[in-house]
């Protein structure tokens, strides 16, 4: 291929400041990127991929950098390739119930958009007001909401990706099924952005459910994580599955009262923010079920009667993050994820660890589909590699993986081989290779 | 690799009465295999792996042989590799909501083991009392519910496998969430065959609904398949997803009562077959919905009182294609897929072709997700290839896909190139390669 000498596109940096900004994410690291390119439509996106190839510069696509393990970190040298101006909802077709966005559209504009028009997109990062749909794409993104609806990857339905070569590609259908040839993707959903720069994205929607209940159930001191946990598995048990069954423990609860108090019982044990959607009379019957269980179990339940009372259980909820960081700019945030019986397990083992360790852990998140956010709140600077290492072997042991939701990059890079073999990560390398035969797209991130 | 002289396996055979019956499968076609293998186990699928890799002997993976597009029709001199042997379900975790099956297991064995339990899988294809569910899983196979319960794919966790070399592999994880790696799990899944021998599968399932309610729409002759589709679109535009929405146009309701009558109006222009599930106060008010909207366009609605009723419309269903197939021998049973807001017009360039090239084709199926089976029914041999090649440049042209789940197999091969184009083809290839570098697994399938 002829090497390019100039990039023809609207808009591209290397300024300083830019470099800077775009030179690391939300996990904490950093790199020094050469250039920062900013292409308005997928034309562009195949210049910069062609001018990376011609030149052999290694090319980190990026949507909001709000990425947890490092997967928009650019290695030196490298550009960085933003997809925050292609911004734009396409499509929204109401009779097929399908979106065509462009990656660089935020989670939370969307779902705005889709509520506005009766219409409903479950998954919902944590970060869904800041993070993007590529990016969301590229993680296979989840969110409180998947414990009923899935993940991102069960709502892509279709995808415009271009190659590092500068090719062009679409995969996917724009109905609701199709099976001619390799489910691509699928794979290109959750490969961080290693495989190709998704430039359009076609999603499933779904209409909005007719009503939807909160429950916060409080748990005392004593036992209350078990107790908790033992809540979970008796409420899927009962055979309802909430929309979202989210669990907070004792240093959690005291982190958000502490930085953000949005008054919490700051002597319980542990929280479970239960919501039920669907047709009124059936949340109803369901609701009584749960209070019963949670109940039985010792806990205090109570029901947000308003979107205003929903509104500040979720703020509470989405608070934990950034009130961690507070206790700790050091916070490694985990997101392992074990079967639900064993969470009770899981949570013992973590206690253990803390005590041994003498070091603060805070656990929080998605108790129902098992997947918590281990906070590991370090007072000093010290080396957490061991600490981790016996995290993810536990994990392991109890039928786990070491990512539910925040992939690989290149904080997991390091334990990758704990969970996937020699045979199975060399099937995974050689894929990237038909991809990425030069290696140039996100280096470095998945592979040790 | 070392040649392995004789196959150390406890049950194979190259008798000419098996060889026979495992020469062909559901599509018609077939072929001459030299040896058909069952193993009982992983171990004895490595072994004929093994001996198919030293020997260069291709090898066909086969579940029950029930596929529409000869994906498990062997090529000469090939070993047929029947998982029929390996029929157990492992585990039944109705805490985690999880099963773990070998691939011989038929899909309503399970459904009716979990139904005990109130437990619920819902991928249903037609053959669900014969096919099985690692033809279901190569297959990504749909049904009916897929309208609201999505196909196969969708229930796939995590899989055992056997690489063409004998090296057995695990992807995917037992929880509900995972995102380490490349997605392996939906990469083999629909993957008909060629990529790997599918050994255990684990499966997400759910509780059983609530209740069922089962609604019979017949639409005047006049107009009826045109109204029907209406129907349809605005049913699900009305924000109603029913686990069933399916279509019998008037070919396929004549057939039915022709060879296995159960009493449908054979006036009629058009049925839907709508099934609703939840809370029964839920349902009920999406009926009175649906009826209201049916009515509107024209027809008469029914409910199915009990659960006699409901099995007898379901046998109506179920015994359209085997009705077919007593019109013409030479039936063609495609299943493409348009967005379902389209579906009016498909029907109408359908009524157009069949006229212009007087040959009568029935068309019925999963209106609710665009899904119909068009079948061709010609009274005398002759080339179909131009019909089916204008067939799928409509369904093209209306943005839909030349199969929602049969696959491609041999009998769609010559046409995947309308819809999948080079560039993409030939990473497909490529992963193939990375799978089977000797080309040994179902060799000929899905690539021209």
């Amino acid at each position: 291929m002829k090497t390019q000498a100039k990039l023809d596109i609207a808009h591209y940096s290397s300024e300083p400041e830019d470099l800077l900004a775009y030179g690391f994410d939300a996990s904490g690291l950093s790199g020094a990127p050469v250039m920062v390119a900013w292409p308005e439509n997928t034309d562009e996106v195949v210049k910069v991929l062609k001018y990376s190839d011609g030149n052999s510069i290694p090319v980190i696509p990026r949507g909001a950098g709000t990425g947890m393990t490092g997967g928009a970190v650019p290695e030196t040298g490298a550009i960085v390739l933003s997809l925050e101006r292609m911004n734009r909802i396409l499509e929204i077709d109401e009779e097929n119930l399908t979106a065509l966005v462009e990656p660089g559209v935020i989670n939370g504009r969307l779902q705005r958009e889709l509520a506005d028009m009766g219409l409903f997109y479950p998954p919902d990062p944590s970060s869904m007001e800041f993070c993007t749909l590529g990016g969301n794409v590229a993680e296979n993104a989840g969110g409180p909401r998947a414990l009923k609806y899935g993940v991102t990857r069960d709502y892509v339905l279709g995808l415009e990706a271009v190659l590092p070569s500068g090719k062009p590609i679409n995969t996917g259908v724009q109905t609701r099924k199709g099976v001619v040839g390799y489910d691509l993707t699928r794979l290109l959903t959750g490969s961080e952005g290693t495989l190709a720069v998704i430039t359009k994205i076609r999603l499933k929607i779904l209409p909005q459910p007719e009503d939807v209940l909160t429950l916060l159930a409080v748990f005392p001191r004593q036992g209350g994580a078990e107790r908790s946990g033992g809540a979970v598995s008796r409420i899927i048990a009962s055979k309802i599955i909430p929309r979202t069954l989210e669990f907070m423990d004792r240093e959690s609860i005291r982190a958000v009262e502490k930085f953000s108090p949005i008054g919490l019982p700051k002597e319980a044990g542990a929280l479970l923010l239960i919501e039920l959607d669907g047709h009124p009379a059936a949340i109803r019957a369901e609701a009584g079920k749960v209070i019963e269980i949670c109940e039985m179990l010792g806990a205090e339940v109570s029901m947000a009667e308003d979107d205003d009372a929903r509104d500040l259980l979720w703020k509470a909820r989405r608070g934990i993050s950034p009130a961690l960081y507070q206790i700790s700019e050091k916070k490694i945030s985990e997101d392992i994820v074990v079967p639900r019986s064993r969470i009770p397990l899981m949570l013992a083992a973590l206690e253990k660890l803390s005590e041994r360790e003498k070091i603060k852990i805070a656990s929080f998140g998605h108790a129902g589909d098992g997947n918590i956010h281990v906070n590991i709140l370090p007072s000093e600077k010290r080396d957490l590699t061991p600490l981790l290492q016996e995290l993810f072997e536990t994990v392991l042991n109890l039928g786990g993986t070491i990512s539910g939701e925040h992939g690989v990059g290149l904080t997991k890079r390091p334990f990758i081989g704990m969970e996937i073999k020699e045979t199975e990560l060399s099937l995974m390398r050689d894929i990237k290779k038909v991809f990425d035969p030069k290696g140039l797209l996100n280096p470095g991130k998945i592979f040790p």
